[in-house]
């Protein structure tokens, strides 16, 4: 009977629980929806700064404003972490185009990949090579690849519902496929841009040369989907057209950057951090309004929201903007370096950093224990149309912060329009739905709480 | 034991019919999101015909062209159903002020709501009243009305996550606002556009005026959400301002038009008929991308797609581009009389008119017994990010179709940014995503498989 009077008091106090917190949480959506700052917030991020690649002035810019706007929304304590980061620079814009026959030329749009040399100032002119993939540059070989251009051309595959997926299955040939292509002596690179949609940007993004020596180094640049089709169009009917290249881009040394850091100590258990974060930098052309300025302002705006609903933490909740995430992510090991000395105790990391788009879900990093509990919160978003509670990582800034015991989530926003902008000079503010900003901040600010008022099992 | 058996043989099948049905949807997803025609579709009906409302020319070229793409698909039997329709004509560009004071003047932007009267030639200018409610008309009586024009300006409610659900509670200051205002002596109504976002769109839509005589009909139009703010923060300002609006929209005799009907006859139960639609006719302002040539489109790239995995539908697949969803419902309502004469059984009908964003699930009008039976069904759809099947309304085209036995069912888009587009201006073809599109396709597509195969209870 009294097993049974405890099952009974075990069950009713859930309940009330549960109310309680679908209470709170349809407070923090109406605030969300009417209060929220993050598109106001972004708003100046993207237009008034704009552009902000590591090492950059709009970089530095970017630090001051994200200092000044935690300040002014009174976190305990607002500091700067320094780091030093790659300071690569663009130049004048890159120009390319394909000569089919002497005087008989057509432009294409081209930019060059982040960390990539330049081209002699005159440009680089030879033979195009395409190809879809690095084995088949080994079948080629050398006696096919020597002197030419090589051209990656592997569509990001369509039939797959998570575009982050083709992404990871075709973004190879940008990040590798100068150094390969190196080794049978190809002379540059042009591949095409990560974007399933047929429009004429060129997609930047990093690449590297692994362990070439400078010497070796050959100019990679990003060609638009749709003038990738034109040029393997045009390969079809004459393989022995010319491909002009030229771009002014230039490593120089490293500068000082820094991470920004705010936090408000928790009331109850001031040890236990729950982080929250984005990656302040972005690429250079377009003005990183989703990638990843949503994930900046998203971040902070919950703490406004917070306060708004005045909920007070039980933990101490951190907000962190990392620099250098695109080409180098010096800011995250610079953090976690850091975290590691001191012994800080990250108890959950959330990362939102796949764009500004209607929140469908999480994914999580994280031991069985911890998911089962994640899952029984469903139900606690299941009204706001976020169903999408997966495993498997959760963002490049925090996945260092990983331990046994603690949960790594990332916001997974609808991935279908991403990649129209990703690393393009369309990723601009216009691209931003305030609704869908909105809701992310709402789904992140939601699992901010949840972690907060029942920590880890 | 033998009933042992039998469990586990109907378990087992049941296992591989599951299978094979998950490989047949995978072979739509694929279909769709590589062969479908969908996009191209939509490109030629919004940006080679636009704006199409009933009794335009456009609306007779959208008949033509829907005719002669449903012949193309190669479908067993193509027709029109003639029914007649209002023709509203929107004439020159409608013009609007506010005057502060003599000589100080503002633009704002408006369009005549549709079936509104004209104001005179030389315009309507009067004092205005702003008001939120009809309770608010009610409460303020004529001594404050008479000879005034009413401003309604209650905004849609940002804090509901269906965008519908917000428009269904603000919708009623457009449909009535006029015929409840001329209750009190106003002179004309202006209404602030159904749209959530702040931007400079007026949006149109149907309006009533009931049974009021000709004679005492006022002329509406809508504001855009921008404009309305403003005027609202100068009549805080100056209560006695003036707002001058000018339109020279008509209404003709109805005039002759067509529903299109497009079938294939089932190969095993031909009697029982699946529909699947949308409504051809849009507003004249913007071209009608989404509303709902979004859904027409759809409608139709379901038999491609059926047609390129070689699926023989077993019920009959009618496709029906309704006319007049607009302003009438004309099409909808000859459709349903033509059917009842004919006795045919609908045992399906499938309605897409809520944009052609990413798909997140269907919402159903059946019986407890069907419904359950379509919620086993939600296993197939999950795996590409569709989870909610809710019941509660189809289409406004279908809807007459319900019976005790048979299921209606609309798709249900992402709605976040449906009222950014809604009847304005900017609902245009470069407002859709190809991705999105073909995703609602496959939705559909899926769905008529499950129905096709598998039958009501």
């Amino acid at each position: 009977m009294i097993r049974k009077i405890k099952v009974l008091f075990v069950l009713f106090s859930t309940f009330i629980f549960s109310q309680e917190d679908q209470k709170i949480i349809k407070k923090i959506f109406d605030t969300c929806m009417n209060e929220s700052k993050s598109y106001e917030m972004l708003d100046y991020l993207s237009n008034e700064i704009g552009g902000r690649l590591s090492g950059s002035l709009n970089a530095d810019r970017a630090v001051e404003w994200g200092f000044s706007e935690l300040q002014n929304l009174g976190f305990d304590d607002v500091w700067l972490q320094d780091v030093m980061v790659p300071k690569w620079v663009r130049g004048p814009k890159e120009f390319a185009l394909i000569e089919t026959e002497p005087g008989v030329t057509f432009n294409v749009d081209v930019c060059a990949l982040g960390g990539s040399v330049a081209t002699p100032s005159v440009g680089i002119k030879s033979n195009v090579i395409e190809v879809k993939s690095f084995e088949e540059l080994k079948t080629l070989g050398k006696e096919n690849i020597d002197g030419k251009i090589v051209f990656f051309n592997r569509p990001m595959q369509a039939n797959l519902i998570s575009t982050f997926q083709s992404y990871g299955e075709a973004v190879n040939q940008r990040t590798n496929g100068a150094m390969e292509a190196v080794k049978y002596g190809a002379i540059g690179v042009i591949v095409r841009s990560m974007n399933l949609r047929l429009d004429d940007f060129p997609h930047t993004g990093v690449m590297s040369y692994g362990t070439l020596l400078p010497s070796k180094r050959i100019p990679a640049a990003a060609i638009s989907t749709n003038s990738a089709e034109k040029l393997s169009d045009l390969l079809k009917i004459n393989p022995d057209l010319k491909f002009l290249l030229r771009q002014q881009c230039k490593q120089f040394d490293d500068v000082l950057s820094s991470n920004v850091i705010a936090e408000i100590k928790g009331s109850e258990y001031p040890e236990e951090i729950i982080l929250v974060g984005g990656h302040l930098d972005s690429w250079d052309i377009g003005d990183g309004s989703h990638d990843d300025g949503a994930g900046i302002v998203q971040s902070m705006d919950i703490i406004n929201i917070f306060r708004k609903i005045n909920y007070i933490p039980k933990r101490t909740i951190r907000v962190v903007f990392f620099m250098n995430e695109e080409n180098g992510l010096r800011g995250a090991k610079k953090y976690y370096e850091i975290a590691k000395q001191k012994k800080l105790k990250h108890i959950f990391a959330l990362e939102s950093d796949a764009g500004g788009f209607s929140p469908r879900g999480f994914s999580f990093t994280c031991n069985d224990l911890n998911f089962s509990k994640i899952q029984n919160w469903k139900k606690f978003f299941e009204p706001y149309l976020i169903h999408s509670f997966e495993r498997g990582g959760s963002g490049a800034d925090i996945s260092l912060l990983e331990t046994n015991e603690n949960v790594l989530a990332g916001l997974r926003p609808d991935s279908q329009r991403y990649f129209d902008y990703h690393h393009a000079e369309n990723d601009k503010f216009d691209a931003i739905n305030k609704r869908e900003l909105e809701l992310g901040t709402f789904a992140m600010a939601t699992l901010i709480y949840l972690f907060d008022k029942y920590g880890l099992n």
